[in-house]
Parts: C-alpha cells; structure tokens; sequence
C-alpha cells in the first residue's frame, strides 16, 4: 500500500485502528429557563475544559517542528468571542441543546470558510472543526476516543491522528502512525516527527481493508505499508530497519563535528525556525545558528499588531538562545495568500504576484519601522542579521536602507544601544534579483537564496496549484543557471551567500550547490545530519565537477538521474 | 485636468454633454393573459430590434481594432437563450412588464458576475448591463439618448461613451471624445482609436464641471483636457494641433517605406491581431504581416470548442488576406484567467501561475490535435507559421511537436495538402525559457519575445494589481537582460527572432532593441509609423552605442530618462 512518507525510518508491529465517533444533533428543544440556564453553563464549562485538556497536550508534547503552534491556534479558536456569543445566542433563543448549538454554529463557520478562494482560510477550516469537536466530545464523554488497548510496538491506524488521539494511549509503546488523509504537514505528520516514530500518510481508502491486530510494517522513508506480510517480506524489511537505525545513530554522531570537505573547505549549515523553540531543537541536529528565522508566526493568529515590545521580547529570546551563533532575521512575509485580517489586505486576483513582503512594508512603513526598531534592540543580545524579503530592483533596497538608518538615528538620539555593525541582506527568490545579483550585490551584506518562490516564478508555476505542479522543478536548467548566478556573483563580492529555500536541504542538490560555491545552507533542521554527511564525503574538485557536468545539461530527468546516482554511497 | 489619453492628437472644440438617463422599475401588475402576451412580444420585438442596431453600428463603424468583436458579444448576450428564457418566465410567472423582468434579470446577472474573483468575467458584468440597457432602450424609447445637437467641431463628453451613443450623433462632426469613466481599452477609446479622433478617458469627477457648450481642448497624446482656456493657451495648442498633423501625415507617408536603419540593416515591423479584418486594417499603417494572431477569440463567447471546420475557415481567410505575408498563429493560450466556461476549467489561487496556454494543450490532446490540424490544412494558402505559448522547458516543446509531427503523419496518409516546411517557434515569456534560450533555440525555427507576461513573472508583479502595477517595468535591468539573451541567442542560432509584448511598440525601448539585435517587431498596428520614424533615422551602430550605455546602468529612472533623451528628435 503506498501513501507518502511523513516522518522517516522503518517500524515492525500491530495494527491499532482509531475510530472516530460522529457527534449527532440531540433535536431536544429546553422546557424551561433553568434548563437553558443549565446547558449555557455546560457549554462554558465545556470549553474551560478543552482548553485545558490542549494546554495539557501542549505541556506533554515535545514540540520539535511547530506542533505547539497549531495547538495555540486551537486554544484561541476554543475561546473565539464571536463563536462563544453565537452558541450562547443559540441556546437562550432557540432553546436547543449546547450540542446541538455548537454542531450549528461551527457548521455554519466550517461552511464560510469552505467557500472562501484562500487556500489559508480554508484550512481554517478543518481548524475550526477540530476545536468544535473538542467542545462535543467534553459535553458527550462517549464522543472521545475510545480508550485504545495498546500493547507493546503498537501501529495507530486512522483517519487522521490528532495530538489528541495520541493523549489517549500510551505514546511510548506507538512505534508508528498511519492515516488515510493528510500531507507532509498534517498533524500525524508534525507528531511522527516530533517523536522521531515512523508515520506514512495520506493511504487513501485502501487503509480500510486494515484491521486491529495484522501485523503491519511502515516504511517512512519509502511511503509504503505493507500488511500482513510474509516471511521473507518480514525479513527484508527487518534488515533494512537495522540498516536505517545504523545509520540514523551515525548521523547523530556527527552532530558535532564541523562540515569540512575532504579537501578541508568549510561549509556552515544552519537551520530555518519560526522561534527560539525551534531553534534550541536544531542544536540537537548540529545547526550553526538559523539563516532563516520567520516572523510571520509573530504577526498571525491575532487581532491587532503585535506591539514593538512583544517583538523585541521575541527576538531577543531567539538571540539569546543562539548563545551567539548567527540568526539572520527575514521581515515581515506576508501577503494575499496569508492574510492578517486586522490589516485589510484587498482580495487578489494573483496573489502570488501580488502586494506582500517587503511591497507591504515599504507602503506600511508604521509596521516597518516597528519591526525594524524592535530587531534593532534586540541585536545587542545576540549576532542578529536583517534581510529584506521579495526584492525585485535596487530601489527597493535603497528604501528599505533608508529606513533603517532613519530607525537607526532615532535609537541613537535616544540613547537606546543597538548593533551599529548589524549586517543588511536581501532574499534572493525574484527572477530579476537574480539576474542582477551583481547590481544588488553591492548594496548589501549577504543574499540568501529563496529556492522554493526564485523556482516558482521563474517557471510560471504555483507549486500548490495541482493541475500545474508537476512543472514546479528547482533542477530545470533556467532556475540553476539562476542560482549560479547569485551564487557566483555573491561571492565575487565576498558576500557569505546562503539559501534558505527547500532545495538547500535536498541532498540531490548538495554535491551540485556545493560545486557552483555555495557555503552556507539553511533548512529544516532534520536534514542537517544528512547534508553533513555528504558535505564530510566529498571534494570541492569533484562537486567541482559534478557542476560542470551538470550545467552542460539540458533537460531535468537527466540532471536528476546523474545526480542521484553521484549522490548514492 | 487630468485623463488617461487613449487616441493621440488635438482637438480644440465645443462640449455637448452626454446625459444617461436610469431606467426605472415600472412596478405594474400584468391583469390579463392577453396584457402577458403582449408584454412578451413586446420583450421578443425589443431583443430583435436591439440586435438589428447593434448589426448596423457593426456595419458603420470602422472596425480597425477590435470594435467588431465587442459588438460581436452584445449581440450574443441580447441573443442568450438563458436571459431570455429567465425574462419571458418572469413576465408569465410574475405578470410584471417587460420592462421590469428585463430589469431583474439583468441586475441578478451582473450581481453574479461582480461577485465573482475573476477580472475577466467581472468585466463581462459590464457587458451584460449593456445587453439589458439595449433592450430596455427599445422597450422604452425615452430611455434613448436624446438627438445630440451637434455642430461643427463637437467635443462629446459623457460618463462612457458606446458604440449606439456615437450612433446617435452625426459623427461626422465630432472631433473629440471625453469620459469620465474607463481605460485605455474602454468603448470610448476604441471607438477614438477606430474614428483616428482624439480621446482622453477616465478623467473622474471632476469632469461633472464641464457644461455643454464650454470651449475644449483635448490632448490626447498627453491625456489632458483644458476647459475654456486662455487665449494664451488656446494659441499653444493650436500650434500643437499644427504639428501633430504635420507629425501625423508625415508618418502616414512612412506607409510604403521600409524600414532600414541609415547604415542599410532591413527591420521587420508586424501587426499584433486577432483575425482578418485586423490584418486588413494594418496593412494602412504598413505592416508586413502579423508577428502574431492571437486565436482565443475563436474559442470565447461560445458553448463548444470550435471545430476543425470553423478554425480552418478562420485561419485560411487570414492566411489569404495576409497576399504571401508572413503570420505567426499562436495556439491556444487561454486559461484559469480567462476561461472557457465549456471546458470547465478549475478555479485557481493564482491563475497567472497556473493551468494555462500549452499546459491545457499538451493535457488536453483533442483541442490541440484539432488546431494544428486547422491550421496546418490553412498553410497551403499563405505563410503561416506555428508558435506555442508559455513555454518553460525543453521537455514541452519535445511533447508538442510529436503531436505536430502525428498531425503531420495523419493528415499525409489522408492526402490532404499542408506546407511540409511550416516554421515551428515558441514564445519566450516565461523567465526559465528566457534563460535557457540556447537550449530551445536548438529545438526550434524562432523565438517571440512575450515582453508583458516575461515582465510579469521575471518581477512577481501581476500588472493588473493596483496595489503593485507600479512595480510592473519593462526597463528593470533585470528584464532587460532575459531580453538581451535571447536576442542574443536567437541572432547565434540564426533564427528570425521577434517580440510581440507592448515593448515592441513602445518608442522608448525602439533603439535599445535594435541595438541588441532585434529585426522583427510586432505591436498594435497603429504604433507602426512611430517605430519606423525611428528606425530610419538612426544607425545600427548608433543603437548599439545606446544599448551598450543602458546596459551598463543600474536602475530604471536612469534609463529612461537616458532613452527619452535619445529618442527625441
């Protein structure tokens, strides 16, 4: 059976399958005052209690890549005013259940957000329908999972597995997870990697032919169920589970050594984070500081601004916990596609190509300036760097500067003490910034290469869109020449070029970026071991010649076949 | 005050005001089945008459570009079986007049289409009013524009000014045209445009100030309006006007001249059209040929795909008109932006990145097969060359001529004629492409420059967006670049490589491309005696001296400016 692999490795054992319980509308219509009274006091008690069951999921999880995120979004959905008042409304006038309230009202909010265009939005969506069954299940006990009999080397089974699903049993005996909807990014995704347990999602209705009890192998790395299966399938399979922990436990041994080629050229490998969080947890993979640190996650799930100390605070927790290592601070990203309702942002036709970033920010100079104000304060804590996302000319950059030495004036006339050495760069993730690298080059510190947007408008294509996203292709001949432009260019001024995009942790692509003199890679934290290993491996001649070879090529299935087969050792 | 100039020269004139008079709601009941019936026929007579005028405004009206098919569309909507079936049910069902069903009807489908994201069908919003406008105007003939009392030298000014309402005035005497609403590509503009009269539209409110009989200047090179000038003023533009005619029939007397640059090099310049009227009318301005013949609007306003037959017809009487000159046919390059409700296109995040052009083609094999076959079948009447569009990697132009070559292969074993030696070329617009230009040029006979979709994707700007259209620019050094490679590269490969985006017809950017190389321009075919001034005054080595200094410069103010200053003469 084959899914896609959500969290690698190879786990052997029983299956365990999560039912989910549908709520039901009750159709009791309240008799008297009291009873109304009696169910809106069910319904606060409700929430109260969601919200503590998830802060106590919260406090158990190990939060590894962004878990507590959606968890805090699920708080704050629990506790939406306007969700709260149209329950209670329901219930005094209509005089139904709280049950029956909040099926209505969350349908009602479900189905809005369904309709809207937004891709953001509509996962809202799901959201929103997670915290109402948070609610339902606290009014009707019977509602929650079933205490699941779990023995030792258990494989939960299900629909989707929440955070939840997973407080009910015993999480130290789940070896692995499955599910039959989802992506790479779903919950059971986001646990499966925090726990470091295998996890293939998204199999699809062929995972109802699965029962409680068959032995079944979970394949990570590969995507691949196999049930029931026979004994020399078994075998194989037990091999090659040795064969990953081997190599699993070699790579976490080489989480302190330096990434130095064979022919002693040091690469720095980083990791990209949203908080400090994200970045203590990088450490554990060897990451030399983050040369991408998001801070939309500060602007988002929030009604208003965040102030300029609430950001200062922030960062200053994230140059704190880099204990001096590098942390490159990208500002503001956010745009059509990821509204901040409090900002008013029109409706897009494209957003993609549309008003966002640092266009925002150059417009909005109030949020700007705060940004960069409370970035300011904070570089005295730590090695913080700046970067200026979505430049598409020099003009931009010029702006952007001048209002970083205006903030950098008034800090000083105030006396406030900030990096005055702070370190300015640019993404690099438009085609035309890449085509002018060496204009830009001499307007700024350093360049980070953007993989993921520089591939996605250099050919055309909305990696998301799933009539088109077969053409989303980081090895097309274009997008590499592109990249060794900047590359090139970037160090010919003696900048440190780094790439944050997601090609940076594709180990198909290191021996190649390696070659074309990129020294600086930043990605999700868990690939660092495996680029390491590579990057311990090889020589700068032979990535030398990798590149050369591959650049004289023209066609993508031939660049990708000659680089998996000179990555494979 | 201050307009967009749609139709370039000066008129000195006198206002008559346009007046639109609203329909309004009857609000009588319908007493008998007789008074139903008649309302009825009255509907069905008012359609029938509508349509006739609309047929006879086709016939006088110059149709240089595009009028036609605007008219085309009204008299599909007035004909729209839906409309129709709604009103008639409407005036049986609910015994309101005519007047009132059309009202409804028409207010219920432009709300429709407002609310839709689509810019394109939002725009048909405008249509469908209209439709229902014409319809009303019959119903109620105090509804039409009163008998305009128009002298010698009238300056029309209205809130838009259509097509019926030039109609109803002796246009003859009318030397001007002023609007308050619309843009470049507004009725008012077209019909400007069509008439050779100039026009300023979207001047806004403070156009309510202008009285009928008040002294007006308009300019539309410049997009301005001057109310009861000065003597003074009025002196100046007259003397203006003077040299516009000068100016003007000088470039008309460009018409049978070629285009070769003082030291001897032979430049193409083509007309961008859409069918075999626009062919026709640009042969006025000297064009040789067509660089390239859009063919979506063979397959918009319709329920069904076009058959073989009708394509056939249609490129064959182009290929005719064209007298042995070359036309590039483009192939289909429709998409999420503007679909066509029969082929149920899913709706996109960001259509401009999505499922488009030949991603449709080489998905869906039926229209595509169907249109090489037309159009191959049409080769042996003239030279027609075939282009596909958005093309961003090796591996779609491989796809496509198979398919052209199977058409090829079937078409033989019918014995059924077509030019064996057509030209197969691609449009570079997507930035990849433009990139990687030597790699495609191998695999095809020559190249187009999409100058508007390759500004587009190269800077991440929609150009429709008002919140970012000021960050669309054809100058960025980045552009201008990609521009300059594929010149390059086409010129290496021998190719005849053209440039069919705005650019092409923007006198700005004439010397610079020349100095890059370019020898095929294809634009609007009005802008044609423009380019080829230019071009016959000026040296290629002048211009390569030009394009050797702007590309050495960093910003776009800079090069503009430095390019205004050598272009004027």
């Amino acid at each position: 059976m084959k899914g896609i692999g959500a969290s690698p490795g190879i786990a052997i054992g029983k299956a365990v399958v999560v039912e989910k319980k549908r709520p039901r509308l009750t159709g009791v219509t309240l008799q008297s005052e009291a009873e109304v009274k009696r169910e809106v006091l069910r319904f606060e008690q409700a929430v109260t209690s969601a919200v503590a069951e998830v802060e106590a999921v919260m406090d158990t999880l190990v939060a590894h890549d962004g878990p507590t995120e959606v968890l805090e979004i699920q708080i704050e959905l629990l506790q939406d005013e306007q969700i709260i008042t149209d329950v209670v409304e329901k219930i005094t006038s209509e005089h139904v259940t709280a049950t029956d309230a909040v099926m209505e009202v969350i349908a009602a909010a479900v189905t809005t957000l369904h309709n809207l265009d937004d891709a953001y939005l509509r996962e809202r969506a799901a959201d929103v329908e997670e915290a109402g069954n948070r609610i339902l299940m606290e009014l009707d006990p019977t509602l929650k999972p079933s205490e699941l009999i779990v023995s030792e080397n258990t494989i939960l089974i299900g629909e989707d597995i929440t955070p939840m699903d997973i407080l009910s049993v015993d999480i130290a005996k789940v070896i692995g997870l499955v599910t039959r909807t989802g992506g790479k990014t779903s919950h059971a995704a986001i646990v499966a990697k925090a726990r470091g347990i295998p996890a293939v999602v998204g199999c699809g209705d062929a995972l109802a032919s699965v029962r409680g009890g068959d032995v079944v192998i979970v394949d990570g790395s590969e995507g691949m169920l196999v049930v029931n299966p026979t004994t020399e399938i078994l075998n194989e399979y037990t091999a090659k589970k040795k064969a990953f922990t081997t190599q699993a436990s070699a790579l976490n041994a080489l989480k302190d050594i330096v990434a130095v080629t064979t022919d002693g050229v040091r690469v720095k490998l980083m990791a990209n984070i949203s908080n400090a969080a994200d970045l203590e947890a990088s450490f554990a993979f060897g990451a030399e500081g983050s040369g991408l640190l998001r801070t939309e996650l500060l602007f988002m799930g929030r009604n208003t601004l965040p102030t300029e100390e609430e950001q200062f605070e922030f960062y200053k927790n994230v140059a704190l916990q880099a204990g001096g290592k590098p942390v490159v601070v990208r500002t503001l990203d956010i745009g059509g596609d990821k509204p901040l309702p409090y900002l008013h942002l029109p409706a897009e036709q494209n957003p993609f190509l549309g008003y966002r970033a640092i266009r925002i920010c150059l417009d909005r100079k109030d949020i700007f300036i705060t940004q960069l104000r409370a970035i300011l304060r904070a570089s005295v804590f730590g090695d913080l760097k700046i970067m200026f996302p979505m430049i598409s000319n020099v003009s931009e950059i010029e702006q952007a500067k001048a209002i970083l030495e205006d903030v950098k004036t008034a800090l000083r006339s105030a006396s406030t003490p900030y990096n005055a050495a702070i370190e300015v760069g640019i993404m690099i993730e438009i085609p035309s910034a890449a085509v002018m690298a060496d204009l830009l080059a001499r307007e700024v510190d350093f360049f980070s290469i953007g993989t993921n947007d520089l591939c996605q408008y250099t050919l055309a294509v909305d990696r998301m869109n799933e009539q088109v996203k077969h053409l989303y292709d980081p090895f097309n001949p274009g997008v590499l020449r592109l990249i060794q432009n900047v590359i090139e260019q970037g160090n010919k001024f003696h900048h440190h070029t780094g790439m944050c995009g997601e090609m940076a942790g594709d180990v198909t692509a290191t021996l190649l970026l390696l070659g074309m003199g990129l020294r600086e890679f930043s990605m999700s934290a868990a690939s660092i071991p495996y680029v390491k290993d590579l990057i311990l491996n090889t020589s700068i001649t032979a990535a030398q010649e990798i590149c050369r070879t591959v650049m004289a090529m023209r066609s993508t299935p031939e660049i990708i076949q000659y680089l998996q087969a000179v990555t494979k050792r």
